[in-house]
């Protein structure tokens, strides 16, 4: 069983969107054993999208289509399928009462050009879109299956799991399965974690390993193929516990869980409250907590404090500290932590003080030198870092390791 | 003339590694007057890669291939160019004294396998890598040219810069220049926006312009196509002179410009500061305006107030506020502008408060509901939003609705 994915539209061709949604896709096929042998891009050209339908129909058995379904009239996807198999296009009365419904929950009267959207080729299977406009459809057509999906991801990915996963599954009575497990890791970096697991990522199939560097964390993804969900758990587990005696301490997660949300359980479970005053990384530590629904429970106060002043004024850290040490040093960070604790009337305190760049370096303080302190009511501890990198990174190394700071201390307790 | 882009990698194909090459390649041979028209990934597959080599020979003048040229057995790309053209690959010395040299330079002896990377189809021109070790090779053959390019992007640019655009400009004599360029809206829906330029969005070459939405942006692209710069560029003045006319007031910016950097500008043009109050946006407004080298000439404090406790304590939001109106209320939003402003002694207060779900709805006030707060000594405003979408994009639209209330007061002023 394989399926192709077309990718329609003149901006993802031209690289001015990136596609994201190919790789969900990928990888939500391969759990049911589906594999993807070709990706195809095209701009929104009738004659080049029905082009490779038509080469697409002579390879794979299954042919999704993303984008291309929006109210405009670039949005030519289901005028092709139409075309391509010679189904018309016929209105539905409940994909416009959809839309329309839409509209009026954002007080809004539809736009005359959202009913194109409600135009279907006969006989399709409609995907109901929860959160945007523009409905999916499944087609069977002369031994293929068609389905067109929408190019938000935020539209396409509920489509997918809830509706084409389960489709296929029973369309094609699946049984062979793929599964994966990522091992998230951080506080090592790539060359060491290589060096621990060097042999275990030259496994042969059924059961392989691959790693994948982020600026501060590592994955490595077990892949394994079996008749029975019971024998593909157990070659994982036989790999992750050869991955996890090696790795002891690093690993702070599993699949799709974020650092900041193994932290946000970790509160939870501790019951411990933390509030963060950041300075380099402006925000993007808080904006990552509050990224997790529920974190009001843990999370109770964030200060941005980026000028000397604000330092001094909102978060009591000395005039003397600043005008000895400098604001980027370890006893800002630990002021910084201490204080915001305190001031949060929150067990745990962040505080995070360095230099983003580009610009900001000074003689003897290089771009990326990055203090962060940890304060509890029992001590205030800091680490210093280096970090290398554009301001962006920069910003988000830090926010790792002040998480991976958070996370040891929970764990150790 | 055109090009049809062929990625090569298991890795790219399943979504593990992010395609960025393309559309820095689109990109430079756009600018030459050369079109890609198909974009195809294939794994690290013989059979599979022939094949769309032959698709791609039937209707593309230029081949460019990407990735698969490292020295590991999955790295094939020349084997089945070889075989692809009926050239065989031949030892070439000066590789691999290239390659023994870069090896060196790092204090390494060249790895045995490394020497797989100097066989070289026979009458392949040879594009030298100053970055790594890998090089690419330029091969006419039966009407099309082939050009094979690394994968790693620091090693791909300057082969595309120095080599290949020159390469193909002289082969086809070519002196078309495609220049583009984008303007950004925002305060505007897609369906409006695309009423208001219907008529544009339907022209025909030498000028064309496409419509790309973002959660709570849209881009206009125009692109044109002419024999010299002065040319392109009055083609493009012509256009954008019709939009700027259409869209008066919601256009922010052009090209790559962000909304916190032009809001950025704003306020250093007119030596204002500001500070920000946030309850759903949890410091996201922060991080972008800190995401902008230079900003802390202007943002003075952030504040993330998570808690109704800390909304009373730390921004002095009255308990008769928050218990008459509640957290998420415009009576909340007004003084967290107000107060923020007052704290952080800035010209600018914003104060953002909703629910960004998917939890915490209420009978009255569902998910997406948002009120923003802009104050300034002359007054305080507040305006409500409704907004559609999953948490993080909720998150998105309240900034950029934040950020554009900030423009639009100061492109005012």
């Amino acid at each position: 069983m394989n399926a192709e994915i077309l990718n329609i539209g003149t901006e993802l061709l031209l690289g001015y969107t990136i596609d994201i949604n190919s790789a969900y896709l990928s990888q939500k096929l391969s759990t049911i054993g589906i594999d993807v042998f070709y990706r195809i891009t095209v701009g929104d050209n009738k004659k080049r999208i029905l082009a490779a339908l038509e080469i697409a129909r002579s390879r794979a058995d299954i042919i999704i289509t993303n984008g291309g379904l929006g109210p405009t009239v670039d949005d030519i996807t289901l005028d092709v399928i139409s075309k391509f198999t010679s189904k018309k296009l016929i209105f539905n009365k409940d994909i416009v009462e959809n839309i329309e419904h839409h509209f009026k929950n954002r007080n809004i009267v539809m736009p005359e050009c959202n009913r194109r959207q409600a135009y279907i080729p006969e006989g399709a299977l409609i995907i109901k879109n929860s959160v945007g406009t523009a409905p999916g459809i499944i087609l069977k057509n002369n031994n293929v299956i068609l389905i067109a999906l929408p190019g938000p991801p935020s539209e396409m990915r509920p489509m997918v799991d809830n509706f084409v996963i389960p489709y296929l599954k029973k369309e094609f009575g699946l049984n062979t399965i793929i599964k994966s497990k990522t091992i998230k890791i951080v506080g090592l970096p790539e060359s060491k974690v290589n060096e621990k697991v060097k042999d275990v990522l030259k496994r042969k199939p059924p059961t392989t390993v691959g790693i994948y560097a982020h600026p501060y964390q590592i994955d490595l993804r077990i892949t394994t193929k079996a008749q029975t969900e019971q024998n593909a758990d157990k070659n994982i587990k036989k790999i992750e516990r050869i991955l996890k005696s090696r790795l002891k301490g690093y690993i702070f997660g599993y699949d799709n869980e974020t650092l900041e949300e193994v932290v946000g359980k970790l509160l939870l479970k501790n019951k411990k409250t933390i509030s963060i005053a950041e300075s380099c990384t402006g925000g993007l530590l808080s904006n990552r907590i509050t990224d997790i629904s529920g974190s009001s429970q843990y999370f109770k106060l964030g200060a941005v404090v980026y000028s000397n002043e604000s330092k001094i004024r909102d978060l009591g850290v000395s005039k003397e500290i600043l005008w000895k040490y400098g604001a980027v040093s370890k006893e800002t960070a630990r002021a910084l932590a201490e204080n915001i604790r305190i001031k949060g009337k929150t067990d745990i305190g962040l505080g995070i003080t360095g230099i983003a760049g580009p610009t900001g370096a000074t003689k003897t303080k290089s771009v990326g030198l990055v203090y962060i302190g940890l304060s509890t009511p029992r001590k205030t501890v800091c680490k210093k870092y280096n970090f290398i990198g554009d301001r962006l990174t920069i910003k988000l190394k830090s926010t790792d390791a002040a998480l991976e700071m958070v996370r040891r201390l929970l764990t150790k307790s």
